[in-house]
C-alpha cells in the first residue's frame, strides 16, 4: 500500500493529498472548492468535535444555533469586517427556480429575486450580534456564553482539502461581557482551551501569541492565536481567539444598564478551530507509509488482525481470543476493531491500517497463541513485539498512553529545534530558505517593514508570542530599533 | 408567569408561540423565516441527537458530510425530485462583493457571476449520489450506511418557529444496497429506529404507515412515515423513511457488479427527521402554564429551589444539603441544577422552572430540613409531596422513569381516544369539524378523490398504517369500493 504513497521528499504537497485520498479521510466534491468528509475522517472530527465540546462546556459555555444566512447590509455595518469578507462571500440572490421556457430544464426564476441579498456567513459576529441586541439590556444578562458548531461559506479560489475550503466546518464561540478586562480573560482562557487540546490530544506543540495589526481577524482589536509547525517546515494558524473590543456592539447598538445605571456598550469575544485542524494534524505525525492518529482523538485505537491457517479448530480459537480481547479493551473504553474480514489478505491489512495511522495493530495467530502471546505492532515507531497474553489490554492501555507522549514529544524536538534566532537580513532569507521552521527576528513594529518582508521572502509574522522576553535590537531589515523578537515563518 | 401566556383554548396558535418564545427554546431572526435556537432549545435538540446518533451507530450507520451547495444541473437529474424541490430553492449566482463605485455601501460584484447556479440543499440525495457513483464498484462495496447531521433550506412563504422553517437542522441517513430486499428492510428498520425514538425518549406515541402517491417524498418509490397526534386533534409527520428504489442510482448512473460480475442499478434508501420534532414535542405534551419536558431528553431533569430565611446559619445548612444532592443526582446521570441566584424569588423560579418545563422541582427550607424532608414537586401532573430527605436520590430517580411513563401513556389515551372510524361523508365532516384527531375511513384509492377531500375539507390522508386490516367497504367520498380504511386527519 505504502507503495503507492508519494513521500514527503519527492513531493510534500502530494504526499499531503495521497494520505488524505488513500487514507480515507475526505475527497473532492463536484461543487467548486467543498470537500466531501467521508466516514473515517468523520469519525475524526468527531472526536475533537466532542473534546472541545466537553471543555467549552466545562468552562461555562452553552450551545446555540444562528442562522446560515446573513443580510448583506449587516456585513457593511462594522467597516474592516466587511472589508475582510466581502470578497469570498457566497451570495444567495434568489429564492425559487422554474422550467425554462424553451425547454432547457430548470433556471432561476427571474421574478423570485431577494429584496436584499443573503450571504452564506463567512462567520456569525454580525448576526449574532443583531440577535444579541434583543438579550441584552442590563448587566444581569450578561456575560453571554454561547459557542455554535456550524458551517461556514468563504469562497477561496485556491483550495486544499481541509487546509482551505470554500466551506467548512467549524465552532465559532461568541461571547459577550460587561467589562473589557472580563472579555479580554475570556479571550485569553480559550486561547489555553485551545492550546491544551492541541498538546494534550492532538500532540501537536503549539505556540501562544498575540497577531500584529496586519494579520489580525477582521473587526478585531486583537487576535490571539495558538502556531504549529507542519514537517515542511511551514507554521500553521490552528486557533484564534478575538478580542472585539466594542466593535460589534457599536455597530449593532448592543448596549447595557450597569449596576450604577449608567448605559456602556457591551464587550465582546469570539473564538473558533476548525476542520483545518485535520490538515494540520495530517502534516504534524505522519509518515511516508501513510497517517499516524495520536491514540486520544484516534477513531480506531487499536486493531486485531487474526493469522489464519487451513487448521479450522485453531480458527476458532483465535476468534474465541479476539473476541475476548476486544470486550476486554472495550471495557477499559477502547476503540477496537476484530478485522475477520475473509476478502483481504493479512499483509493487504497490516499495510491499509498502517495507512490509516490505527496507533495499535495486534496480530494473531495460531502459534501466538500456543505460546500464550501477541504481536503488538505500534504505529508511530513502527516497532512490533511478541507480547504476553496476559495482562494484554493493560499493556495495550498503557501502550496508547505511551503512544500520546512519543508523538507529542517528538513534535515537540522537532519544533523547538526549528526555531531559529537571526539578526541579519542573509541569516533571515537562508534560514527561510534552508531548514525553514519558525525564525525569531527583530522587527520595527511597523506594518509597512512586515508588508515588504512578506513580498519580499512570502514570510509573515505568525505571532508576537505571549511572555515574549523583552530584548533590545535592530530590525533585520530596516535596522530601526525593536524591543522583542517576533516569529516569523513561511505558512499554510 | 403562566398569567402571560395564552392557554390552549383562547388561542392554540398563540400559546404555542408563547411556549417557544418565552420558554427560551427559539426566536425568530431577522432573516426572513430563519429562527434562532437559544441555547435551552439547542440543548435539548443536543439530547435528541445524542440518542438518535447512537441508535443508527447502533445499526452500524456512520456519519459523514456532504457539500451545502448543489449545482443547480444534479437537482434536475431525478425527474420527480427537481420538480419538488424547485420552487423553495434559495440560489446562490454570485460569489464576491464590491464596493459600490457610487458609494452605497457594498454591492454584489456583477463580474463575479457563477457559470453555474448553486442550490443550498434542501436534501442531499442528489450530491450524495454523485459521490456515491465513485465510491461503488462492486457488490463488496455494499452496503454504504451513511447519515449526515447538517443544515437544510427551503424557502418556506408561511413559516412557524420548528415547525416550518427556510433553514433547519436535521439528520439525513442515504444508504446504498445490492439487493432490493436488503434496501426495503433498511427503510424498515429506520422507520423502527425513528418510532423507538419518538415513543420511548419523547414520550410521544405514534402510527406507522406508508404514504399515498401523492405524499410520497419527491424522487421516492416508497414514503413509510411515523404520524403523531397533537393536543388540538392536528396531526403532525414526526419522521419518513423513504425507499427510494433505484431511481438515483439510474440518474446518477451508479452500477455495482455482483457476484456473478452482473451489472446493476444499486438500490436505495434516505430517512431523516429535523428539529420539527421540538415542535411536535411541545405540542403534544405541553400546558397552559408552560413547557412539559419527557425526562429522558429534558435539558434539566432536576431543579433545586432554596427558600431562604434571614437566618445565615440556617441557609448555610440548605446550601450544604443543596451540594450533596446536586452531587448524589450527577453520580446516578441525572442532569441538575441548584438555582441559589438571589436575584430572584422563590415563587418566581417556580413559574419559571413551571414555564421551562423542567420535570422535578425540589424545594429546601430551613423548616424542611429540621423535618427531615423536601417538598417535591413534578411538572407532568403539577402535584406536590413532601418527602423524606432519607433516599431522596432513589425517590427522584424512580420519580423520572414515572413521568416518563406517564407522558407517554398520556399521550397515548388522548390518541387512541382521537381516531374515530367513520363510513359516511357527514360522519367525516363532522368529526374533522368537531372533535379532529385521526379519521379512519374508506378511500378508494386514486389521487383524485384524494385530492378532492383535501380541497374539501383540508384533511390529508396522513398514512395507510403498517399492518392493517383489511376490511371490505366503499370510499367515503365516491362510494367505490375500497379494501381497508386508511388515516385522514388536517396536518401541520
Amino acid at each position: 500500500m505504502a507503495d503507492n504513497l508519494t513521500s514527503r521528499k519527492q513531493d510534500y504537497s502530494q504526499w499531503y493529498n495521497d494520505l488524505v485520498l488513500k487514507g480515507g479521510l475526505a475527497e473532492h466534491s463536484d461543487v467548486r472548492g467543498c470537500m466531501v468528509i467521508k466516514p473515517y475522517g468523520f469519525a475524526l472530527w468527531e472526536n475533537m468535535r466532542d473534546v472541545l465540546d466537553k471543555m467549552f462546556k466545562e468552562t461555562g459555555h452553552q450551545n446555540a444555533y444562528f442562522p446560515l444566512f446573513i443580510p448583506k447590509s449587516y456585513l457593511s455595518k462594522e467597516a474592516s469586517h466587511v472589508e475582510g469578507f466581502a470578497k469570498e462571500c457566497a451570495v444567495v440572490t434568489h429564492y425559487r427556480l422554474k422550467n425554462d421556457p424553451n425547454g432547457g430544464g430548470v433556471i432561476v426564476d427571474p421574478e423570485a429575486k431577494l429584496e436584499e441579498e443573503l450571504i452564506v456567513r463567512p462567520t456569525s459576529e454580525t448576526i449574532i450580534w443583531s440577535t444579541y441586541k434583543g438579550w441584552i439590556q442590563s448587566y444581569r444578562d450578561l456575560p453571554i456564553l454561547v459557542n455554535q458548531w456550524a458551517n461556514v461559506v468563504r469562497w477561496e479560489m485556491r483550495t486544499r482539502l481541509f487546509l482551505r475550503t470554500a466551506e467548512f466546518l467549524w465552532q465559532e464561540g461568541h461571547t459577550a461581557h460587561a467589562t473589557k478586562e472580563e472579555a479580554i480573560a475570556e479571550t485569553v482562557q480559550m486561547l489555553d482551551v485551545y492550546a491544551t487540546f492541541a498538546e494534550e490530544y492532538m500532540a501537536m506543540p503549539v505556540i501562544k501569541g498575540v497577531k500584529t495589526a496586519n494579520e489580525r481577524f477582521a473587526g478585531a482589536e486583537d487576535t490571539y492565536c495558538i502556531e504549529a509547525l507542519m514537517q515542511d517546515g511551514k507554521a500553521l494558524q490552528a486557533g484564534t481567539s478575538h478580542f472585539l473590543g466594542q466593535n460589534f456592539a457599536k455597530a449593532f447598538d448592543v448596549k447595557f444598564a450597569d449596576k450604577n445605571n449608567n448605559i456602556e456598550y457591551v464587550w465582546a469575544t469570539s473564538w473558533g478551530v476548525s476542520t483545518r485542524l485535520i490538515g494540520a494534524l495530517i502534516m504534524a505525525h505522519s509518515d511516508d507509509e501513510g497517517l499516524v492518529m495520536p491514540p486520544r482523538i484516534a477513531p480506531l485505537q487499536v486493531v486485531i488482525v487474526p493469522i489464519y491457517n487451513k487448521d479450522t479448530e485453531a480458527r476458532q480459537k483465535i476468534d474465541d481470543k479476539a473476541a475476548q480481547l476486544v470486550k476486554e479493551l472495550r471495557a477499559k473504553g477502547i476503540r477496537v476493531k476484530f478485522d475477520n474480514d475473509d476478502t483481504s489478505r493479512p499483509g493487504w491489512k497490516f499495510a491499509e491500517y498502517e495507512l490509516r495511522g490505527v496507533p495499535v495493530r495486534i496480530a494473531l495467530g495460531a502459534r501466538d497463541l500456543e505460546n500464550n502471546v501477541a504481536e503488538v505492532a505500534r504505529r508511530d515507531e513502527k516497532t512490533k513485539a511478541s507480547t504476553s497474553l496476559d495482562g494484554l489490554t493493560d499493556y495495550v492501555s498503557n501502550l496508547l498512553d505511551e503512544i500520546q507522549k512519543n508523538m507529542y514529544n517528538k513534535a515537540l524536538a522537532f519544533r523547538d529545534a526549528s526555531i531559529t534566532k537571526v539578526d541579519s537580513w542573509e541569516e533571515f532569507v537562508s534560514t527561510l530558505d534552508g531548514k525553514g521552521g519558525f525564525v525569531a527576528a527583530h522587527w520595527d513594529g511597523t506594518a509597512e517593514t512586515e508588508d515588504k518582508i512578506k513580498e519580499m521572502t512570502k514570510a509573515t509574522i505568525r505571532c508576537i508570542p505571549l511572555n515574549n522576553e523583552q530584548e533590545a535590537g535592530k530590525c533585520i531589515l530596516t535596522g530601526n530599533p525593536s524591543t522583542q523578537r517576533v516569529l516569523f515563518a513561511r505558512a499554510y
